[in-house]
């Protein structure tokens, strides 16, 4: 229960897990690797952050959309493993930030997901990262995260 | 011959493998994971669904785009498995859309490579997906998919 | 030393590994496999290649800033595994080239960087790939590239 404790201390609320709104599962496993399905800033079934970096939406709207997604992504990996402690490192985030054409801060919104995971793993929380921008996202949410998770052996 | 009987049941029909169109192979495998090239629309060395979904092309055609990005992924995973019965599992899709600015529905278009797959390869067939909008694809394709399958160890 | 000996051969002089300019690590293990991070065309913290390719920079253009994303994928390896003569196989590559809208030749920008991986590992540098074009990257460089390498086991 060290990370719920964690996620305690941060006063971070997992959602409940979110069906995918589309033909497809939240989480698949091969061998000790969790690929976690690209996850959005939905809460409830909708979109919560929409619109694109830049003139539209500020950075500090795309990090909190970004903090969304990463709640979303824990809470799909707690359904799938039962225990958030069995999650051994987090080995890989790639990050679609919806871009007006003039917008290059896309690390700086990926970093508020890569803290989120540092604050909470500690150590097994460092990732390697591909940070980019993309002119559209599906139901023009702001941040898409994918994911690949190592578990315990 | 099971997944060989269910494609003729669906009266899909593999084409022969294409040869890459540029420097990279088709598949790679690490361990027991295939890691299977970005597909494209082609037949016979020649995209055959070109353009961006939104005005200039609509979600059906996006979708039948999708269709045949994975019929040639799995006319690539045949030639290099041999046999489409050593797929264990398919674990991850990754599917970009040529889309307008205006146009967020990129995981409608995935869905229909999503059932495909499905409808060929039963639960085995359940994935992991991340859909997302480009701005440009390469031979400006309307979608191209890249996937990991798992194979029998 | 067989990789140290090619890449003097090639004329290749690997930059000292950057520090990764934001939150997250270079490379992530996972049993033989190597996430690298998306690489950028960066040399002594400022980006070298930026600019959107199109009307405003070349192929060439782009496809130089491909070669430096590989040298910097190279030097983060090396930084990390200690000897690139420990890398088994380059497994996968993900190309994203900064484009215009109607740029559609992003696979002969990937080009570069796969030639170069060949030339440089031979057949082991073969590899999986997708290439992709966006509307915005970090920093607004010309080309990002990630990677998955095996090592020996």
């Amino acid at each position: 229960m060290q990370i719920e404790k964690k996620l305690d201390e941060l006063g971070v609320i997992l959602p409940p897990m979110a069906p995918p709104g589309a033909m497809y599962i939240p989480v698949r496993k091969l061998g000790n690797a969790l690929f976690i399905s690209g996850q959005v800033p939905m809460r409830d079934g909708k979109p919560l952050f929409t619109g694109k970096v830049g003139t539209e939406r500020s950075i500090e709207y795309a990090q909190d959309a970004a903090r969304i997604c990463v709640e979303n992504m824990l809470a799909a990996v707690k359904d799938f493993l039962g225990d958030l402690d069995l999650v051994a490192n987090i080995i890989k985030l790639q990050v679609f930030v919806n871009s007006e054409v003039g917008f290059d801060k896309q690390h700086i919104v990926a970093n508020a997901a890569s803290q989120l995971l540092f604050d909470i793993f500690s150590d097994i929380g460092r990732h390697a990262r591909t940070a980019v921008g993309t002119n559209q996202l599906p139901m023009d949410v702001t941040v898409e995260i994918e994911a690949i998770f190592e578990v315990k052996g």
